[in-house]
């Protein structure tokens, strides 16, 4: 597996681009279309959450063929919880998008981000693809991701190239994040393509795997968001035969599939919401993989742990804490606890240990923790950043 | 019911107080004693979580005969997560307010609260008790809510009396707050003590249920600390008639007991690290009152929520995305959602509102939010504060 770029576009046959609409008042790009030359098999994940945004509904619907040619996503409004205007406005998207790229209006999927509760103006979207041509190339995958963000500091691209039986096959995907972001089935926003050739049920198997052990296990604030969408097209442009059966094809194809869902996961995780640090939170010696994820967002989610990690501080007993309330058996006499490779934490009980070099690894940039349960054989990773001042500053006037 | 002053010594036949041992380094108040002129009935809730300290674990054991005449408590240092030498220290606090006392070590409750993992220096207590005559007093109450505080700002007490068969009998109480808040089973730290004659069986199912209207609806930060103990003391002064079944004079203890928690429980949450706010969340219409907790507690520990506040931002999606993946499955179509008395968003749809109002609402230093899910007849109440920058401050800097 090779990493590579070109984002979205990276596979064969895909076109993508970004445009402002004047969704957002400060004029950046705002509108981003993804375009496969042909007809792609199509799978995708959603929120959870009982509120899902118009865009979200509509593309369940979509979906359903298995089929789809083309994405349309503006940021800036999460068309959430606006009534009948928000399905009639997302649908419009669908729809301009589809007499804009020539496809049918059932094989476009369409998503939203931005503030809730607020009329999206896709009158602005229609407007602006009635008079700007051009917009979708095989190198727009920077401005489509660019058209994606909201609070995000920095786009969020991530591609590999696999090789099939012969065949070279290129995954790549973008993503946005930053707040609201505790997924739970797949990311805020997370598009993918491929030029394999593979069966649709095979590939939504793939994805809703790849989400589980990527966008699931990243949390910025624990919220779970009303829009979360992960699409993934795969066109067949690549030539290899067809995957139609589980076997190492299919394999090679979820790594490489997991491993762009991965990145984009950590950029997410990385550019949170006023985040200074990555922290990798590793739990081993669990019962099961799923105990070990929950020990790990729960980590991850708390509040005191992150607090801590922005002011570089080894306060190892907050994150024995949480793995005592994260709902798993634990028994905190066999926990041990690591900030990087220091030993703070033995049996549940403090060691002395050097706080010059805990304040030496709590100032890096990227953390490990690694919580050892010492009950079984099963571990996981979890991915979290710091909760610092500018998070409050962000999140106390995101409307205004 | 009327509410008094006096605190933990408004009952008749307790005493308190509070001395400085040198726990804190500041020089403040840093041990508390509560003592009972004679044997009380005894009941208690504690934490959940399965780290649980020293203390914790000690009292569990005491409470066990279902009678105690004294608490010591010490602030500055959780006695969690030490080992043995906890073990230890926390039975060395024990025999240290006995013999001060004059009672038996088994019937002392101790609890302690402030970092995680620091070795406890129990002999500064042991010499401080040994040294210094006349800690506790009939006025001793104040110095008692003062030396359990850590990054409190202010003393939390609260009492009532009321009458029970023309007996008058008193219930007061103190706790201590502030981080690591969000009980499963009580609150960091609370006593309460009565004059009034009880069964003990009866008095432990009511300590339930008021910890679980009170405390356990209070959250600060969605962490659920290791030392979280609420016990209550019930010594028969009042010369009432014993309660030794249900009936109007229970449930009329019973609501004296609640009020008494219920103010407490609300001080934490006035008092929540950095906060500057205190916000009510009543959810009304669920099919179930747990339901309705649940509802209430995902929108009370939502980042995104808490910031919004801070901000005076009426930010009502992020309330409404909150109750959307809380788990129970609201219906958004029938979601209400009010701002004080202003109503923003109705059958899950925002309206259009007066945004100076919401702003004027939103500016004060209580808030109710109010959502009304719409399925049935059940309610529920739970407080929580706003996330702030002191926050990040306080907690980024905990242990230094």
């Amino acid at each position: 597996m090779k990493y590579i770029d070109g984002g979205v576009c990276a596979a064969q046959g895909f076109m993508a681009g970004g445009v402002a609409c004047g969704i957002k008042k400060s004029g950046k790009l705002d509108l981003a279309l993804v375009y496969s030359e042909v007809p792609a098999q199509a799978a995708a994940v959603f929120t959870t959450n009982r509120v899902k945004a118009a865009p979200v509904q509509l593309s369940m619907k979509h979906i359903k063929s298995g089929i789809a040619q083309a994405i349309i996503a503006n940021s800036g409004n999460a068309n959430a919880c606006v009534g009948p205007q928000g399905d009639a406005a997302a649908l419009a998207m669908c729809q301009a998008a589809a007499e804009y790229l020539k496809v049918p209006v059932e094989s476009v999927l369409v998503a939203s981000t931005g503030v809730i509760g607020v009329q999206l103006p896709v009158e602005k979207i229609e407007d602006t693809l009635k008079k700007t041509p051009g917009i979708v190339s095989r190198g727009g995958n920077l401005s489509a991701a660019q058209a994606i963000m909201t609070t995000d500091t920095f786009k969020k691209e991530a591609a590999v190239e696999i090789e099939l039986a012969g065949s070279v096959v290129r995954i790549g995907g973008m993503a946005k994040g930053s707040g609201m972001i505790h997924p739970n089935m797949a990311t805020m926003l997370g598009f993918v393509t491929t030029d394999a050739a593979i069966d649709q049920a095979l590939l939504q198997q793939a994805v809703k795997r790849a989400a589980d052990i990527s966008f699931n296990r990243v949390t910025v604030d624990g919220d779970t968001s009303t829009n979360d969408s992960l699409f993934v097209l795969a066109n067949g442009k690549a030539g290899n035969t067809k995957i139609c059966a589980e076997g190492p094809e299919y394999d090679a194809f979820c790594a490489g599939l997991e491993a762009v869902c991965l990145e984009l996961a950590k950029m997410l995780a990385r550019d949170g919401e006023g985040a200074t640090k990555l922290v990798e939170i590793r739990v081993e010696g669990a019962n099961s993989e799923a105990a070990a994820v929950q020990v790990g967002k729960t980590i991850a989610t708390s509040s005191l742990v992150k607090t801590a990690i922005f002011g570089e501080d080894a306060n190892w007993g907050r994150i024995l804490a949480a793995a005592g309330y994260s709902g798993v058996a634990i028994q905190p006499e066999l926990v041990d606890i690591y900030l990087g490779d220091l030993l703070v934490c033995s049996g549940g009980t403090g060691l002395v240990f050097d706080e010059e070099k805990a304040k030496a690894i709590l100032s890096k940039k990227e953390i490990t923790i690694i919580v050892k349960l010492g009950q079984g054989n099963a571990s996981a990773a979890v991915w979290t950043c710091d909760l610092t001042y500018d998070y409050v500053k962000i999140n106390g006037s995101y409307r205004t």
